[in-house]
């Protein structure tokens, strides 16, 4: 259960996004300028809302794990929330990165500005077919040894954020040296260093997510030692470290904007006669809201579950998250899907922000892991853990009598 | 079965739209100019496979409703496709109610410069909240009479294709006169006329239907007796012979949409690897393919049962075809959804246009009676008609033994 | 469309049914005795309307293929109807192979007979694990030459109906031989014939099959040379010929159960209140009726387009015919298991046949290929088709821009 | 989450349900017997595993409702492991009423016994169309003050357990009395009472509780002031304090059947070899197995909340496990019908219990208010819930722009 300073936080969150942010929206086809996101972080601090997820000395509000539902669920409720917040993606699974893995010195120079919000972040693992995609055994970018650091080269595509952002954390393949294995590791790097060429930005159908998803280029650009993060060869240990929660964030995030998308439904089949009986009370409308409703209240339980697993077990909480992470994303969509189809005709015109809605959440389904590369994941790891209880002595269930 | 004349003209439509559509269409965020558009319509005609449903004496190729269905999925292979072969809603349809329904001199006036393309139509019914929306009897837009004909006024709204267009039919109640019952009127009106008003127009989220979904407001807009279409009062048997027809067109443009988002998501399942095997060999991905392979044959099953019943019994038909409305609005939407999870982060870019047709189709989920109210109908249908067997005594099969 | 012909049949079969078969329908638990049976025959050779598939110089009533399915959807209207009829599986493929395949003397010994329904039969392909299951390729029974014939090994698993049978249609595996290729061979076989065991029967959920599903085990058995079906080496092209049609009439039948299952529903609907309203105005019970009837409709057109495409290509129609086979197997499913929750208490309870036909449609979802071995098909054939447009020249479409 | 107590004990139920439970459990068709019933709850008593539930002064091992679920879904792995462990419906409920608001008198007399597994009991409150169904208002049955007790006369339906069970809590309806409100009452009432008739039982598809469901008639039936349970007029508060927790313990007890499932699915999967790759890794089944584990998860973490706020909050508890009831019933239903599915013909026969164990949890989509009145439920109370945010000051969310 959310202890009672997360539900403190949650109400002045909730508090702060209604009377702050949902005023301070954009309307269609505009974005937020940088002014006002600016102006908006100032009210966030005031209101001592700000960063709820960052650590308390770089300027944040120290919120473990998990008591962070309720409190994203509130800031997501607008669209822009989670950016007035700073708590949005991939900034806000960086700052957790960086957090657990980085040095002192590291954290100064990266985290402390990230949670001010002076600067913005990318995370640079994904890269073009074959390299890694959903398949990071296929990692083709690489760092190889070079006096006083390390030099990369290889290309990262969808690369979200990376237009403008401060620095990413790139992911490289490494040779083994002295104590560290060979594999995967994270190197701190500025994206304006030499040999880096930000790509153009491929245009996708949501706007939620600043900066672009570009390709980036690595063409020797050197890392100095002091700039890897963590242990040479740790990085695919690091990315399941930034990966769970990380997930778990955008389903609480989208989760938000769900209950926001239901909340206009629900206002409007109060409102409507249909055929001379409120909208709420009339036939197939009724299914929809109780789907949405069961659909909202199984990915806040599944959310809220996995949060704790991953503080305890963080393995078992990884496998949880990919299953939230499934759910999460088509309910959301679902909930969304169904409240346009509640608004008729204003559900898919830009006089309800709706159908905006729609289109932002529609990349969740497929972004870090789709559906089906998840589900793929996921019935693999079930048939793998019941070989394993089978090898282990218990019998199998599906002897013919 | 599709009779050879129309498999004949299925195949040449197929190639025109793969050889001379496709290559000209516009690319994202892009609209069809004017004069591509006459352009590509001039090399319909040359082709032969111009209006393929509008009659032969004004310029059609005169198929019968039954063969329109491969034509029209031809057709709509390209979002564009439809308005070059000038197939596309709101004409194709008022095409057909003026064959119908309209006298030789109104078919010269209206039909033939609407099949040459040189004008524009709208179907201006629905109404603002609690007016004709869903629930035509709530008509309440009026025409009186006056010297020489008819005054008009009122308000609609979602008036499709508006914007430029050459003329509307207007839907209006009307006053019992002589022979003529009271009801619904059609009225044939250029949408120039004195005391219309043409309100801005609502910004929905597909662009395929040109011209917009403006409001358009009637004050004491005069229409002569010879603009009259039909029969006074008979204006809601009318909206029936468009209607039922109307409803099946939009499941065959936008049938052939999905099906060339299939055509997308084979291509990238057998060119693309994913953990070592081809995706279309892979997993989860094949119960999408295979749903979508059932979901384009029932739906192209449905459509093909509709027409048939349609010419023989249009009660029967006008019933069908709201199943089939239903039925394939979502299984379209089921298609092309499933086509951008197929092709990942690729799908919801403008690389490919997976994003854009899955907007362009969202809508016709709640267009023309949305998938809910049809619901609430076709139960409603279902038990009625139940009753009546029963009350002719056919025995209630639901008492308990 | 159906013909004037198979119209007048199928309200024949309709009053037939619910006149005289439907009141002598068994009770919860009990089957239908032989010598009811034989009086529903009778009775149905008088009314006009027995054996209507098969052909009329053996005893039925001819109907073409295409005209099947409105009769056999009224047959099915009762659980017992197809049986009554003589159209039930496995007999009614058995019967229309016999008819194309058979020579005038097998016919005479075997199809008379079972037209008559004074003999049952059998279809012996299936084998056990890892024989001829879903994978037709792996056929392990084999028939050696012998002197005047043929000698059958082999064990056959879940052979439907193969109890108190007369006769099986068994598939073995032969070499080539003079002008025959090697391949699979349908033998004729009397099912007390030397050598033949019949195991005991696997219980199964459902209980319209008469005759059970055993185990056949093949010792040597003899079969003369007259009773080879066809050219040796011809069975899987044969089967073909069985199967399309065979899924086809699957559907037909338990669509009419379907009807049933939704009537039950329709009247409890429009007789029950629930919070003071009809159940059929009821909010959520709405959204299932709708569902159902789309489902029917879906149903049935897409068997109708598939038994046409039957005759014109057989190639075609197989492929579609396994499409219609998951659809209809699921929807018909789904329509009972919606009406069992619209009646509640006594939809799970004997007072209604409901939970019955639930159990009875289960298996359907299974036999002849799971709706899974199935969809694994369908996208498999869907993948190749359009890899050989491509190759043909059609431009892949998945490139990204 | 789970204490390490309730840990502790779900791993001892887990080892004693599949070491001692599962060889026991009954064939297709059998059922348990009594003397082996009794043996095997010796067993469990000795186990420490017995009624974990039940109080410990009363035999019970005392478990708080927040720690059932681990332990119940054990038992739930065999259809028989609840009543072995005596936590079975409709008793397990009723002793938790009579925990909190029996007498210690009617503890001793009623509760003790059942604890025990010497009595067992049943909960008189459904009453034949159009009494209390679904809607509690509408309570015929009437309790009338007479000397030194109350008089019972009424009918009630579907009165789970009633055959041979010790003795029920009725619910009737009682004038307002002294200090005491009209309203419904709860009496306890030996079930051998005079005046008590017990309907032949109706029959239906699940067999996991025992004593059927019959029909029980009240004439005149006395029952002593001693037997009022808590306050007259308090019956439908009671009966929420039951409802609850009765709620969640069925979908914790069908949800271990599930996983059974799941394993046998598991099991089918990794074993069987399908076109040459075993299931587990063949496409369709992939994504059936998936789904089964997102169920199971969402499933198991609305559980856990539901319960969580049952305990702080009753009345968000009885809303939420209303939620949770509709997604267990639906998802246990899923998971093993899709095991049926991936076992084959083997699924649908008596060789594997997946037929009967879909069959068992059939009638819980339907029990305790369908899917369906609970979604018409959970609608109403979202937008009702959302009409008070409004009216409240909560600005309306679906005003067009």
């Amino acid at each position: 259960m959310t202890t009672d300073a997360a539900t403190a936080l949650a109400a002045r969150t909730r508090a702060f996004v209604r009377e702050v942010v949902i005023p301070a929206e954009p309307g269609w086809g505009e974005t937020l300028g940088a002014d006002v996101l600016d102006e908006l972080r100032a009210a966030a601090r005031d209101a001592g809302v700000y960063a709820p997820h960052a650590p308390v000395a770089f300027g944040g509000l120290g919120l473990p794990l998990t008591d962070w539902s309720p409190v994203f669920q509130e800031a997501g409720y607008s669209p822009i929330g989670p950016a007035v917040l700073n708590c949005m993606a991939p900034d806000e699974g960086n700052m957790r990165l960086l957090e657990k893995v980085a040095t002192p010195e590291q954290q100064e120079r990266w985290l402390r500005p990230l949670v001010a919000g002076s600067i913005r972040s990318s995370f640079a693992m994904t890269e073009p077919h074959p390299g890694a995609g959903s398949d990071p055994d296929a990692l083709a970018t690489t760092a190889r040894r070079v006096e006083g650091g390390w030099a990369i080269d290889g290309e990262k595509r969808f690369i979200s954020g990376a237009e403008g952002a401060g620095f990413a954390i790139v992911m490289a393949r490494t040779e083994a040296e002295g104590d560290f294995e060979a594999g995967a590791t994270m190197l701190l790097t500025p994206l304006d260093a030499p040999g880096i060429t930000i790509g153009p930005s491929i245009r996708t159908i949501e706007a939620a997510i600043a900066g672009g998803h570009p390709h980036v280029r690595f063409d020797g650009v050197f890392v100095p030692d002091a700039e890897v993060l963590g242990d040479p060869g740790q990085g695919f240990r690091y990315a399941q470290v930034r990966l769970g929660p990380a997930r778990l964030t955008h389903c609480m995030r989208w989760l938000g904007l769900a209950r926001r998308s239901f909340d206009i439904a629900l206002d409007r089949a109060n409102a409507r006669e249909l055929f001379g009986s409120p909208l709420a009370d009339l036939g197939v409308a009724q299914a929809l809201l109780a789907d949405s409703a069961i659909d909202l209240e199984t990915a806040d339980a599944l959310i809220d579950k996995a949060a704790r697993v991953l503080e305890t077990d963080p393995r078992a909480g990884a496998a949880l998250s990919s299953i939230a992470k499934v759910h999460c994303s088509e309910a959301v969509w679902r909930v969304i899907d169904r409240a346009v189809q509640l608004c008729g005709g204003d559900g898919v015109s830009s006089g309800l922000p709706l159908i905006q809605y729609l289109n932002e959440v529609r990349p969740f389904r497929i972004y870090d892991g789709s559906s089906e590369t998840h589900r793929w994941v996921i019935a693999r790891r079930a048939a793998r853990a019941r070989a394993r209880e089978v090898a282990a002595g218990e019998p199998r269930r599906d002897e013919v009598s």
